[in-house]
């Protein structure tokens, strides 16, 4: 059975929880674009490391599904409002909410998400309910630090390596870990077991940003969503264009075009470098699970964890 | 001893509270609004009847201390991304965070300002902080509803007195009963008692609501911190205008100045309609504390209750 006939189950009970909210009154302003938003669909990988981490640690995934939603949310909203702070005109395919709307409804749409983020998490049927909204919580702040450590990075040339890891951990790893933490937590795991995924979750997350950036410059243009080099081309720091600064210097760096950029990646080793940094990330990503048992679950993460290594864009 | 001064180690309480937030990084495009916010001060009423609910439900009110300071970050979180919707350039005498900084700097602040909230709810210690943690959520979705048909009134003339009060009760009333309904959770007082608090703090925040629509236009010049008739000058719609509205109708309406606006507030019995209704939600606030015995905290509640009443400006 294919990855994503397997999947089918787990995202069917994703979407029924994220279309069961609780809402109070009529306000098209504010209930048209969260509809809009959900209607985008979108891979759900979040969700889908909630309900998988839950079932590795022993729980049943039906308790996860709250939660697996309220990740989702959590998204979505970081979603709208990065949007907006990033000017970008289309998500998924689509108008963004600014633009199909305006810079209110998006405003206030995005913190609806939010509302709803947590009011679906608070549904989850454990007793560690509180828990849960601590580790919610504290997940979204960093997340919020790593959007503000992005924007202030646009301003700022001189950002090192280790400076932009610990930005794409806040922006990009940390939901993804917590997605993992909180599928451990349902379940009623160990301290070390929900460690242990929680591990699984960052390296994974760090590992999908680097290659991410690696794809930008290096994919395949017929498969990549977007223009080959685009990060290059709008001035967007990656971290192979932080590394290659680093080696030969701004004024070289400044010269270059796209193909002279992607040439010096790789005859500087930056491109190796980091293709290694990469498949490090995902080797301790696969150790973290190692203390788990084996299981129709485990298998499958595993599985996801191989396609998303070996995506081409 | 004066209100204010019995005030005193209640707010010192809350301050310290807001004060004590677990950051993660410095980010100084995050944290240097949120800081510039806090340092804002206001009346911090909220705060208070969170409190204050505690007290006159028997509960420690150094464990409503977090959940106090909850209330204020999440009202913090509101007058931010408010001030953007409604292009509003000063708060507290002081420039807005989007005029001070810029947009994303206020919507990424803002976004921030409520996640510490929540962070501050969590950290109530009671074991009930799941259920404090629902209750939170649904008022902030209500909240977000309000300023969702706030704006969309902005559009629409016709709009009923039941509708704006309905509007109002979200926008308002929602975090004030919310707070009151706090304080009684924590203080783990029966459901009829917390129903009793709640019931006080949503006829106390309509009542607020109304007396500030009275204001606007009756106040005293010298005492009100803006300028009396601003909000029939800028179009924007009060209980009374709506009233008004629907006595003479829209063609009649249209044709007042200020003080012809004032003169048929009075001659057409709006004002002393919207007075009367004003008072009826303040004595309904009043009864719902009847249930509690007299102690200490309930006299200042209804000594500050009394003093919100009679205020003039």
């Amino acid at each position: 059975m294919s990855l994503s006939d397997q999947f089918k189950p787990y995202l069917e009970l994703v979407d029924k929880e994220m279309r069961n909210l609780t809402t109070f009154q009529q306000v098209p302003m504010f209930y048209d674009p969260i509809y809009y938003v959900l209607d985008l669909g979108g891979k759900k990988i979040r969700p889908l490391m909630v309900l998988l981490s839950c079932g590795i640690a022993g729980g049943k995934i039906e308790q996860a599904a709250c939660a697996a939603a309220a990740v989702e949310l959590l998204h979505d909203f970081t979603l709208v409002h990065d949007d907006i702070m990033d000017n970008d005109e289309t998500r998924r395919g689509k108008a963004t909410v600014h633009i199909k709307w305006d810079l209110n409804t998006a405003i206030l749409s995005g913190d609806g998400l939010l509302g709803f983020a947590f009011q679906k998490l608070l549904q989850t049927p454990v007793d560690n309910r509180a828990q849960l909204a601590e580790r919610f919580t504290e997940a979204m702040i960093i997340i919020c630090e790593g959007q503000g450590l992005d924007k202030m990075f646009e301003q700022n040339d001189n950002i090192s390596d280790v400076q932009y890891l610990d930005m794409i951990e806040r922006k990009t790893a940390a939901l993804i870990r917590l997605s993992c933490e909180l599928g451990g937590l349902i379940a009623a795991a160990s301290t070390d077991e929900v460690g242990k995924l929680y591990d699984f979750g960052h390296n994974l997350g760090m590992a999908f940003q680097v290659q991410d950036d690696i794809l930008d410059v290096m994919a395949d243009q017929s498969k990549l969503g977007k223009k080959v080099g685009s990060d290059f081309e709008m001035h967007k720091q990656t971290i192979l264009s932080i590394k290659l600064h680093q080696k030969i210097g701004g004024a070289a760096f400044n010269a270059l075009n796209l193909s002279a950029y992607r040439k010096a990646l790789e005859v500087e080793g930056v491109l190796q470098e980091m293709s290694d940094v990469c498949e490090a990330y995902f080797t301790k990503a696969k150790e973290a699970l190692q203390i788990f048992r084996n299981s129709n679950h485990k298998e499958i993460m595993l599985e996801f964890t191989e396609e998303i290594r070996k995506r081409s864009f």
